[in-house]
């Protein structure tokens, strides 16, 4: 079978190995589709290489079928189309509360243990969610970034009728401001590059650039003064931080979507004087999974649109060197047959 | 009547005036106690000149008993103990989305217009709430600082069997530590003023220095490892912003109760790892009000304890002087009959 691995210094290699047989508890999953996620980005620019097991097979955004079942596993079958929530939570401790999927001792799949960049992948069976038999396995390649979008909507509350802003139009952003709309809401997405309002615009989004309106007045404008009732920042950059507190109206809620590495000021001042509330959101719950898998099998939303590039997996050096020099691309997958 | 003045420059002035007339909509107390707030202190050293209408009559912690009732007004009668929560939300507008008590135009009683530090004061009736007959007025010069706690209590989602640390034992500090405990939860007041920890201590609560103990790790012990479930912030100081977000475990519910005038660095990867929120709190409501009312009757707390001093209304002057000097003096009340 073919796998990649992430070898450090910019560099993934290509090899041959023997299939794995799926230990107890697992199933080996014939890998059809996985996509790169700003976090294999993340990586294969060294900045996770002390997390990484290197040299190492990365990725944990993708679709498969199952190809051989371990001891002890049941209700799947060789066959069946399935996605994997890759949250290994075994090491869960009372004092997480029955916060499972953020456990103090969770092992992301893909980074902390070998990921779905390969042909064929091994993964304890409690990760699965099984498809329909009809099910495009490109878009099931997304049902993972869609679940990021769907918990942090969740965690949100937004409810139909109430004005959502996104800052940040790249693929979650995108993603977050599909399912906003699709939950009733008034979406508007803020984004600087203007290659990516382009996209999100050709996808039936509203998109503005806050380097050419003032992004507050509009989103005043918009609703007769009420501002956002939830504001997601999913651009991590200091200007998001600056503007999330001032465009979100009384009792808004701000969905921290972004990893800021450091701390950064934050005007608390407007939390008191709104009562605004910051939420944290990271990864997703299974019901997170379900509702994304609900969404992709309905396929009423732009989704095709957000795949931008199909590349054969043995391509994959190539794959990450030219997503950073391609701001528009939104979700490239690599066909893990070829 | 007398009536005091705050004069900018830290002076104030007692003067002579005719006793008013309500206007429609208002009645007139006879304030029995008024105490002083942090707000108060804040515009006597100056720091809310531009807002305040020098010169001007302030305080909005009072009790007093109704003396006389303008036109318009029912449900009241001269005699009635009650106390005024001082929130004018005459200019409310939909986009408030009916959050009254934070609207954009709220107008504040005793900061934006005349307050309480006087022997008569004239309010609007919707400001009221009515006490029973045997009501300790002294007690219930406390109900307004006391909303505040049982509105950020109420926000923060305690329950019982949880832990609630709160950072900062000044007079709101304890008095939400107080609410906290009522509610069942296991209650850790942080302070650095060692005198402010034994008054809190006198009074049955929990309170430790972070100076002297990791207070982290003291609580990671106290909780089995499940750290705090809420922490408030009311110390206003950036080592509390600092420990806020570690001494949260996971979905930790953070209240900000403290006032931040500027914007200060916030570890929002932990917002993100933990799923944290933050809650922004300010004033309160009228379920508040009449949840503090509740207990004030009830008198099951230590409240007497808070109060830690009676003066004339004709001392404001020294009263003023004297409370910069005397950290670990709590609450102090000024009787307006003399």
């Amino acid at each position: 079978m073919r796998a990649t691995q992430y070898q450090g210094d910019k560099t993934f290699n290509v090899l041959e190995k023997e299939i794995p047989e799926p230990a107890n508890g697992e199933v080996r999953i014939k890998v059809a589709y996985v996509g790169v996620c700003g976090t294999d980005v993340h990586i294969y620019h060294g900045m996770m290489d002390k997390r990484v097991n290197i040299p190492e097979t990365i990725g944990h955004e993708m679709s498969g079928i199952i190809h051989a079942i371990g001891k002890g596993v049941s209700g799947y079958a060789v066959g069946d189309k399935v996605v994997v929530r890759p949250l290994d939570d075994r090491k869960v401790k009372p004092s997480d509360k029955g916060f499972n999927h953020i456990c103090e001792e969770l092992k992301f799949i893909g980074i902390d243990s070998p990921g779905a960049m390969q042909e064929y992948w091994n993964v304890p069976a409690f990760t699965l969610h099984k498809l329909k038999e009809d099910t495009d396995l490109k878009l099931a390649a997304l049902i993972e970034p869609l679940s990021v979008a769907t918990h942090d909507v969740r965690l949100s509350g937004l409810v139909a009728g109430e004005t959502a802003v996104v800052l940040g139009g790249g693929p979650i952003g995108l993603l977050v401001a599909m399912v906003s709309k699709e939950v009733g809401a008034n979406v508007i997405i803020s984004e600087v590059n203007e290659k990516r309002i382009a996209k999100a615009k050709s996808m039936g989004l509203n998109a503005v650039s806050p380097l050419r309106v003032d992004l507050v007045e509009y989103v005043r404008e918009q609703t007769e003064g009420r501002l956002a009732d939830v504001v997601f920042e999913v651009a991590g950059v200091q200007p998001a931080l600056d503007v999330m507190t001032e465009v979100a109206g009384i009792r808004g809620r701000i969905l921290m979507v972004a990893i800021h590495g450091e701390p950064k000021p934050v005007n608390l001042f407007k939390f008191f004087w709104k009562e605004l509330k910051l939420i944290g959101a990271r990864v997703y719950e299974k019901e997170d999974y379900e509702k994304s898998i609900q969404l992709i099998t309905a396929n009423e939303l732009p989704f095709e649109d957000m795949i931008t590039d199909v590349q054969p997996l043995s391509n994959i050096q190539n794959v990450f060197e030219n997503i950073d020099n391609n701001p528009d691309g939104m979700k490239v997958l690599m066909d893990c047959s070829l």
